[in-house]
């Protein structure tokens, strides 16, 4: 009996020690890493529980572009584990009228955003489970009311990093809004008549290929088998920047240095690319909402 | 009895386990991360305790630029909780008479530096309590008594390590100082017959907004109220860079995209900005000792 | 009796919480900084165990530049504990016939890399011990099968988590194979008639100071001591790019500021600067498998 008390105590207590560690609690801005500002978020976080783990997505959004914050998100969150919590401050509006929420997946993943679009295609990706508004006036770092600007700090990571730490729990978030975040409009893959249309969201920034939000499910009604001959054209609105042919491989040496190939990206969406190149340099196509490509098969 | 030993021995022990990894060591240098000196640092830490938890303010600090370590070191320390460490390496008198220390700030802070000016606004903004010498006979990694010029890993981390995990008292990192560091002259922001004037020590350089050091509590003597219009001078030494009027707002949404605006930052200093835009770019401001601000309300 | 039970399970239970924290995986590739390819290889190491620590080497290797990886694990894993796990990708190769190895080497560190010269320097320094194949049957990514390219999440970083953890052993990496990695050919140093010879791996970027293969011990051949005078000749290829004397110092304070000097780097190799300047881009000096430098006293 002594023994059966001991060890409840001591599994639960080494139970606790794990399990307070299992959190991550994941960043991203457009702060950049130059200055102070990520460590003073990660400062107030720590505050918050030592035990927190503190990771990021990435830093270097270029200032105020909502619709890339939305894609790093889009791209990186499925690779966390549930439970995870992520913060994301790209916020040209802070301070106006746009709302402070935390985001709850289906998939369990949580997100502390400024509801300005930046929350769409996690949203669509992961499926909306519950939207809350974040409660200041219970959910701001002690002291820091007087300051007007830096929201991310004091409302997003404190609160972000009270979520992932069991200090407050989901409901403690605030009150809960209606199951739905502010969407950026963005043109969807289509497929008619045997050719696909789709936007390009974002470069693979590092190398220079062009990636599209085609997935495999729609390309493969295109028919296309290995080594087969795509005819590609990539426009800026209506004006075309790229057309030409290359083959669709499944891997970057299948053709010479410098030449145009199509391919699957990590994430399984359809991408074009330059072997040991960057395609984006060569032909100018960059990317974004106005950015458009159009695939089909080349005729015989 | 025995019950009240085991839970002695357990709760010594779960306290053992979750207290080692309380302490957090926040690194910061002018190295960048493109080599892997940030790693060799990080990893002799790592070694000294796997239980410690590393950060980092900054690494991108313009090489040798001294005041602006002093300045990111300012900026985050505060958002960090008694007991960090910090060890901040910009260190162009490498090998020459400069001291190595660790400053104890009232705040219970410690600072792990050459003592060259870094520790200038950490001293004033938080207090010196004790200032300590690396006894480098002790406090240095073994084997590394060859190598002159990184001190940063064989002497300044490994001491940051040894003191954030506990391995060494305070006490043991060397001979007691007098309670001073070497500081870097500056001008203080001061006010008289109705203007301010103050230095430019950084920029918030992603968005290109001009930072001062005139704080709140100097800025309210002018009775400036929101949406006031100030007149804004901004000198490099005695040259006029920029002159302008522009509103008092407290956030970016209040002015027009692309307009000149005045606020509180979010360390509450007083700071210029184009919302949606890079002040510093266009005007061709910048920060340093040679820059300064002059500000009064506009004549009605 | 029931007293010793307790405590081995209390000792057996906080030494596994303490020891499972212990593990360092550490990683580095080319893929930057700005997108969410980084984040995506830690949440899925997360995701095996939430106990790692990760860390970093850098993640802006120059694209498909092995011989720079191979040179910045090797600058950083010395640091590193034995049983730290590295994971580099560089991959120029990717989907082609390289092979996909961990190496264990004499030391008990971990390298997770294609096998394509990224191990080159790491297995002649720290000695190759073992070489095993990843089995990637087993150690992959749940359902990755269907994505060719991203096998450093899928395959490297998983594999490496898992090895870091303790979820598989050391011998369930995957079949060994014989003690060798790929490697690329670069000159050695060598000293024939009062002259050394010898490549240039890498800048140290940061400062512009170059930095060559010529340890201490093939330099104390020469004889120099403290303030000699050295005369310094560098080519690339055949051509000479930069040929002039400097004086071999023990800190860069020793010159005035802008002036050229030789000294013993970090590494305790032979390196040339400018004092508060930078060498490579005053003189045009890079790095790679094409540039050398010679050095000898100067004539008096």
């Amino acid at each position: 009996m002594i023994r059966y008390t001991f060890l409840v105590v001591l599994i639960v207590g080494l139970g606790f020690c794990g399990m307070a560690q299992n959190k991550a609690l994941v960043f991203q801005s457009d702060f950049g890493l130059k200055d102070g500002a990520v460590s003073e978020m990660k400062g107030v976080a720590f505050s918050v529980s030592p035990e927190l783990k503190l990771f990021d997505v990435t830093h270097e959004i270029p200032a105020y572009n909502i619709w890339e914050a939305a894609y790093r998100l889009f791209q990186a969150a499925p690779y966390w584990p549930p439970g995870t919590v992520f913060v994301s401050i790209v916020d040209p509006g802070v301070g106006s009228e746009r709302k402070s929420v935390v985001l709850k997946t289906k998939s369990g993943h949580y997100f502390v955003s400024p509801d300005n679009g930046t929350l769409t295609l996690v949203a669509e990706r992961l499926g909306i489970d519950e939207v809350r508004q974040i409660n200041e006036a219970v959910n701001r770092l002690k002291n820091s009311e007087k300051s007007y600007t830096f929201h991310g700090r004091d409302v997003y990571a404190f609160t972000g990093a009270r979520l992932a730490s069991g200090t407050i729990r989901w409901e403690e978030v605030g009150p809960k809004l209606a199951p739905q975040v502010v969407s950026i409009d963005y043109q969807k893959p289509v497929i008619e008549n045997g050719i696909i249309k789709g936007n390009i969201p974002v470069l693979d920034v590092q190398y220079g290929n062009v990636w599209t939000n085609i997935d495999q499910t729609i390309f493969q009604k295109l028919g296309v088998k290995l080594n087969d001959k795509l005819h590609v054209i990539v426009y800026k609105d209506q004006q075309t920047i790229f057309e030409g042919d290359m083959p669709y491989v499944n891997t970057f040496s299948a053709v010479p240095e410098g030449q145009t190939m199509a391919y699957m990206n990590s994430l399984l969406n359809f991408s074009v690319a330059i072997n040991q190149g960057s395609f984006s340099e060569k032909y100018k196509v960059y990317s974004g909402a106005e950015w458009s490509i159009v695939i089909r098969k080349t005729n015989r």
